[in-house]
């Protein structure tokens, strides 16, 4: 079994093989990098925490808005563990590296934030795309973006959200390109996973969601689209954060992207049926 | 309650309410016509009779190509009953009008069979879109042909089917024209009902199936296909029809088109789930 290397970290593979191997590497400070990879088969979510003031709303937008925030967990204000996602999971040090966001402004990118933590927090775990990707692969589905060491495209929609208190703003999608054969499983596979997203929100033509140029996606990277395939869009969980990063409330904290927090929930669990 | 009128018939709508009030009035020759809209709800059948060197050949067919071919029930050698599909299912008579093929030819157009039968005959009925149909409407998909009063619009593909004897051709697929987020909920409401075609076959740009002009279909009528729409593709019923006169045998016994066998299952008892 060979070592992970990374800028920061060296870590033997063996030891992030779960949820809490890798989430011990993690908060022993000897993984700071990306999970992408890590712990395979086991869910992985964004994360939100927000002061009590915020979180009522919050958690109202994404009761809301499952498609684009389908939440895994909520904590209890204050409590910094989620039993839901683990044994011992602590949300002030479980993540590799955080982003600090004062009034929508990013301050600080730590790898623990314990010296933060307030008794009023609450955290939000929402799912991700990772999971449901494992899936179609799984279903015999090559994703470019994933073949090509690439991040997923991700655009601005005109769908709009359904707001709530100071939350509001445009949903966000990620795009994959695919045959029709392989577009039509990938709904079938999708669906059985609302946790992570479920089913695509829009096939085809761009421009019907507001969309002006896939070669341009406003986040992440631009991916290929070869003749007889279809876009394929899913509701993604930059959503969340970009409505949070909108609202500029006084105080919050996410994961920095790509470094999500690492659950003991298997993947395979999250299926509806 | 109205009578439903057509060029055979007057028959009081509530006599057509259930499969079994519909095969008796069908059975006294009371109804002769197509069967769309009788027996809400109950699930209706293509019918293929073939004699029995032919029929174990076709029974390989069918279950080497279950979308175009689902199989709701296969009779015994010789026996018209159809216990699987009701009480009292008598092939011979239950069927408003079917079609006597020799060869491939077209020889007659009976309302009656029990004339013809043979103690070799053996029963196909292999499941219809009108039941996926009905759950579609059910999902609040509009079905532009239902709504324009015509047959759907059919198209020989480049699919191939697996042959099996002398039964090979390529696939004939039913489209639907809708939008994007209409299509994504049909994928999900027909993966449910695999012994109706289940799932469409494709998505999109037609040529990609050897289709070359969706306004000219090989069967049924022509469908407008109007901005932001998808046209979307079901492996289609006509399929085993076209297979079998292509095949030629000696003798053939179908339904005519649209005078289908009213079952007594309901549409409701086909879901996966």
């Amino acid at each position: 079994m060979g070592a992970i290397r990374t800028g920061h970290s060296e870590v033997e593979a063996s030891a992030l093989a779960t949820g809490a191997s890798a989430r011990a590497a993690i908060r022993a400070g000897r993984w700071t990098a990306h999970t992408s990879g890590l712990a395979p088969g086991h869910v992985q979510g964004n994360v939100v925490v927000l002061r009590a003031q915020d979180a009522d709303d919050f958690l109202r937008f994404c009761q809301r808005n499952p498609k684009p925030c389908p939440l895994l967990a909520v904590s209890e204000p204050g409590e910094p563990l989620l039993p839901e996602l683990g044994d011992d999971v602590d949300i002030r040090c479980d993540v590799p590296r955080y982003r600090v966001w004062r009034k929508g402004e990013l301050v600080a990118e730590p790898t623990d934030i314990r010296e933060l933590w307030q008794p009023d927090f609450v955290t939000f775990v929402i799912g991700c795309s990772f999971s449901f990707e494992q899936a179609l692969l799984e279903a015999g589905i090559p994703l470019r973006h994933i073949l090509a060491g690439r991040n997923v495209a991700m655009y601005r929609t005109n769908i709009p959200t359904r707001p709530a208190g100071a939350f509001h703003g445009p949903m966000v999608v990620s795009m994959r390109p695919m045959r029709a054969a392989h577009a039509i499983r990938a709904i079938q596979v999708t669906s059985r996973l609302p946790n992570v997203h479920g089913a695509p929100v829009h096939i085809g033509d761009p421009a019907e969601i507001g969309i002006a140029d896939l070669a341009r996606p406003d986040f992440g990277d631009p991916v290929d689209i070869l003749p007889g395939e279809i876009p394929v869009y899913w509701a993604c969980g930059v959503t969340p954060q970009a409505v949070v990063m909108e609202a500029r409330p006084d105080l919050c904290i996410t994961h920095a992207p790509g470094s999500m927090l690492i659950t003991d929930l298997l993947n395979h669990q999250l299926a509806n049926n």
